[in-house]
């Protein structure tokens, strides 16, 4: 089986590589050949035949040129992240919307060919006014130029599954936290700041409310879930191929006291309370939890305490224990 | 006021810019000026400063110099129809959505300048299985090429009215009934045959079940739902720009009926049923009545009857009298 990832280069992609080359199989085949892209050269894992490429999609052919080769699944999880669609206009929708859209004309100019494509949806796809817990035939109305450019291609997908050139998923991801990364200047960060960096014993500010309560999956969950979602059956998915996927529905609170109980009091001592207007503006209006209830049925399984989270952490970034 | 028509040579863009040249005032301002374009000639109405052009929004600089008069209000009804967009694939997209963007593009271009869009769009952005009413809230997860454009630009213009490019208004239109057109070769064309033609004294062919229950407004209605849409406030709307319109829920066999009350059981025998199964499968999955809530409250109300549909046609289509 050929894997090829788009975004291979980003916190996702590297796990989803390394998984790849060391899982065995992906739904009973064996993965034998690697084909990893990036704007940026990827990283290459050992212990399979990988090829990496610095390509952009945007450009005349990269797109033919990736899918000439005929990969059995697709990953495509390259997109300019929320904060820079917003920012930049033109970048958000050359790279979220049209990049794939030219990704998908080259799936579909090659005859007798319909891969699985994994998309990296998200659940900003959704926009306020949510209820408590937002059911999975929620409207998607986003409030943002990246949601917007995600619920476009979800339907776009949708249309060419229905019309048989791909075979298509489109997995709406949790907030992904821990992120291994150092920190950035997306506005979720903090989430994965105030428990990494503290783990470490660094100091990491809070700049919302602990009451604040959202939607998490570790990074673990997520590579698991895009390896599931590239071998489902299309017949249990049905027409509509966006997946909200399960998660945790916690506090920041629940996630301090889960950093508590695993790392003391000064672990938690060392986390500033800053509020951050601007942040809390942000996120304030994101969704704070979802039923899942399509993906749960289809076997996506999430984390079910900020506990689990942290130790997920622990085991994969840290070697194991605390320093 | 200056209103640009694209699409405006089609039978709802001819209606519309008869009605604006004949209206005094479109919210309380005189429409001066009338810019009517389409990819054929657009026929010039009279009694308005009106200019026609021939020109296709998918060729580079057309979009620009439609929008360098900086028009106040812009319909944009150019479309390619459901059945041209699922037979054809790439027109479906360059016409239903590129050329959309390209049109928003020019709009962005303009500096200072933010007109009220509106754009028709089509209870084809919802996709079965449906409920018996369908709630405004209901998912747009269309099963159609044309559908899924449709409901690609409705995020897209949600987006632009959210970041202040445009004033948009999406409308979603109720099949309309009876078109004054000769009979043509959509799936829904029956439904306006078998009352112009016997209307006319002239035999028509029913191709479905006469239970069948569908969703309609008049011509007339729809016009005045694209004259409603230019005006309402933006600040009524909200985030969400696109609206579900009224209708009227209907079985064929009430429409029939309604034509025996106007014109007796001798039009009623010119209808000819020969069941076409190809048609009955594309028909039945379509939807058959909304709750269309947030558009009654805004005011926009529709035909309550086939009478009052077939009164509408005899008075604009056939002098105000059978033959």
């Amino acid at each position: 089986m050929h894997v090829l990832i788009i975004g291979a280069a980003g916190m996702l992609g590297r796990k989803l590589a390394h998984a790849l080359a060391g899982a065995v199989r992906l739904g009973g085949q064996r993965v034998t050949r690697l084909t990893l892209a990036d704007v940026v050269p990827p990283p290459l894992p050992g212990g399979i035949t990988a090829t990496a490429e610095a390509v952009d999609l945007r450009r005349a052919g990269v797109a033919a040129a990736l899918v000439a080769t005929r990969p059995d699944v697709i990953f495509h999880l390259a997109a300019v992240v929320s904060a820079q669609a917003e920012a930049e206009f033109e970048t958000g929708y050359a790279v979220n919307l049209d990049a794939t859209r030219a990704l998908m004309d080259a799936i579909r100019a090659q005859p007798d060919y319909c891969p699985r494509l994994v998309f990296t949806s998200s659940i900003a796809v959704f926009g306020t006014p949510f209820p408590a817990r937002i059911p999975d035939a929620f409207p998607t109305r986003p409030k943002s130029s990246y949601g917007t450019q995600k619920a476009m291609v979800e339907l776009l997908l949708d249309d060419l599954t229905r019309r048989g050139h791909v075979d298509a998923i489109s997995l709406r991801l949790p907030t992904i936290c821990i992120r291994p990364d150092a920190p950035n200047r997306a506005a979720s960060g903090f989430f994965s700041n105030i428990l990494r960096e503290p783990l470490m014993g660094k100091p990491a500010v809070l700049p919302v409310r602990d009451s604040l309560r959202h939607w998490f999956a570790s990074p673990r969950a997520a590579v698991r879930f895009l390896m599931e979602g590239a071998v489902i059956e299309g017949a249990a998915l049905g027409h509509d191929r966006a997946l909200t996927l399960p998660g945790l529905s916690a506090t920041v609170a629940e996630a301090i006291e889960a950093l508590r109980r695993v790392a003391g009091q000064k672990a938690v001592d060392l986390i500033h309370h800053a509020p951050d207007p601007a942040i809390a503006a942000i996120v304030e209006t994101w969704p704070q939890d979802f039923e899942a209830a399509r993906a749960r049925a289809l076997g996506f399984t999430a984390e079910a305490s900020f506990d689990e989270i942290i130790a997920a952490h622990i085991e994969d970034e840290m070697g194991g224990r605390l320093p």
